[in-house]
């Protein structure tokens, strides 16, 4: 069998002009477009590049993009001043504190001062909380997009064996509560687990999101089991000095034996933006009082 | 193979006895008994016996037990006034607000109102997500009680496989929770979930939390596992008319497979009620800015 391709670039944009068609209605509605404030401390390159990706897809969806730049040396007191005013600021539906920040600024105490309604980035404590119990909740942007990418290539996903591999706050636990909202049996495996090719052969969904480079083989999956590839490594490439970036998972061999399967670049990794976008969106009309935008 | 009695009630009441010798250092440093404060809205009888225990319990500890009956048609005004009056009382450390509320009252809003430094069964929304997210919470008390029993029976649990049978948000999930934080690779399996006895089957830790009388069956059981049977289901007795309580799991049966149970009654059971002391005086150090008492 070869795997489908599970192609998250194009589900991605798709999404993205979905939302962009959405943004007129809520203009009408409030007299104002959605806001996108990303708030960047220090000069990190990668975080850099983030930065303007994220302003240039806000733009392209008809949203407000406010970014605030802010010297590496800024103080925390500052940086929180900052949120105060984000929050009070009505023009502003979502926050985004790039990360990492400086090593003399407790990240935690910035991302718990951020309004739980404003939190796009879905990190906050209450939003962890509302996730877990099954509220409404705005939740972390990649485990989101990995969970539209699966209902689209597989539909209902109710009573499907899921296993996740990797438990950080960011991807893996969340990832792990989504799938069991959607009535998955969902197994999280870790750096702890035993027989951990054992485990995986059991998934009907395999979700890696571990950061090392092709460690879930070919021989671990199912035949026919849908194989969704959070990791993104950077390995030498086949020319000297040059890299390239692979997954958590040994592309060809699982291809070879998954049903259907992302790609690492352009599987999950344009989601992640996407559905910040989405988030943002869905913010702005909990904090009008309108009713979520459908079909998202 | 027969398995080891895992006696809940022992290890309970040695439990609260660590709990009640703690008090008087607290009294010491604070000059006040931690208090625990219990509101009861009606006349439901298995809740007024449930009050009634947990009065007798914090009074034999040495805390301060206060008691709130309200009439079943008490507004719901009238109970978020009362636990305002209590959040704002710095002589009550925890509060229970005994469920199940009367239908008028919107259990939701009363729960999101208690300050969840005095959260003491954990339901609040804002302890959901610390512990999701690894922080400092209050857990509640059942899965709580359950872990500490499993941590006694084992020891270590880090590489083990826990599969929890039952996805509420009281019980299976912040077992999960529990689990994962304790390094097991956790499997969540609910009413939805197929093949049930061979996921089961795959269990180092079996928790059943399910509220169907016997369902677990022996042969679900690997040899040697550890079973924690939360369940309490009440069916009908060997003589008529008369009725006894027996667990999720087919004791006599898993007994015979298992490496240690937990019996029903005498099992989880009783390690509520020590829980929710224990959460108590956990957060009457917190909240006095002592840390947390060890050994617990
Ligand atoms: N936009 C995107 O597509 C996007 C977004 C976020 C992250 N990512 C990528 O996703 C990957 C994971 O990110 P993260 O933030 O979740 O990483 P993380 O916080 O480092 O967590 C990695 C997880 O993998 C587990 N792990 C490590 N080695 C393992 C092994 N040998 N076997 C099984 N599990 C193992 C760890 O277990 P322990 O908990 O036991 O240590 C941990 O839970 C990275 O490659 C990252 O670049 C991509
Ligand atoms: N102090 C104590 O010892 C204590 C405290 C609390 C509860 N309990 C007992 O523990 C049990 C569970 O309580 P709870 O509050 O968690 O109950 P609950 O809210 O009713 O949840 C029951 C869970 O079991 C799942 N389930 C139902 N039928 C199933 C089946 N045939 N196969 C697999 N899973 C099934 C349900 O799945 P779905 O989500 O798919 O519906 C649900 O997740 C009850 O017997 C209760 O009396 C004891």
């Amino acid at each position: 069998m070869t795997a489908r391709i599970i192609d998250g670039k194009a589900f991605a944009a798709g999404l993205r002009a979905r939302l962009a068609a959405r943004v007129p209605s809520f203009v009408e509605k409030t007299g104002r477009a959605p806001g996108l404030a990303v708030v960047l401390v220090g000069e990190d390159p990668a975080s850099q590049v983030y930065v303007r990706s994220k302003h240039k897809a806000t733009v392209e969806a008809g949203m407000q993009s406010f970014e605030h730049r802010l010297p590496a040396e800024t103080s925390q007191q500052a940086l929180l001043d900052l949120v105060a005013a984000l929050n009070a600021d009505d023009s502003v539906d979502g926050i985004l504190v790039q990360l990492p920040l400086p090593p003399h600024i407790d990240d935690k105490a910035v991302l718990a001062a951020i309004d739980p309604a404003k939190d796009v980035d879905g990190f906050h404590v209450v939003n962890a909380g509302r996730l877990a119990v099954g509220e409404e909740a705005l939740v972390p942007c990649t485990p989101l997009g990995s969970l539209m990418l699966l209902q689209d290539a597989l539909g209902d996903l109710s009573g499907l064996h899921a296993v996740v591999i990797g438990r950080s706050n960011i991807v893996g636990k969340p990832m792990a509560q989504l799938l069991l909202q959607q009535s998955c049996t969902v197994t999280i495996a870790h750096s702890r687990t035993k027989d951990l090719p054992g485990i995986v052969r059991l998934a009907d969904i395999v979700v890696a999101a571990v950061g090392r480079a092709e460690m879930v083989r070919g021989d671990w999956i199912k035949p026919g089991a849908t194989v969704i590839d959070v990791g993104i490594n950077r390995v030498p490439g086949a020319e000297p000095g040059k890299t390239k970036l692979v997954g958590d998972c040994a592309y060809d061999e699982c291809a070879a034996v998954a049903g259907a399967i992302t790609p690492v670049p352009g599987g999950v990794g344009p989601m992640t933006i996407a559905c910040l976008l989405r988030n943002t969106l869905v913010a702005a009309h909990r904090r009008a009082g309108l009713s979520d935008p459908e079909g998202l």
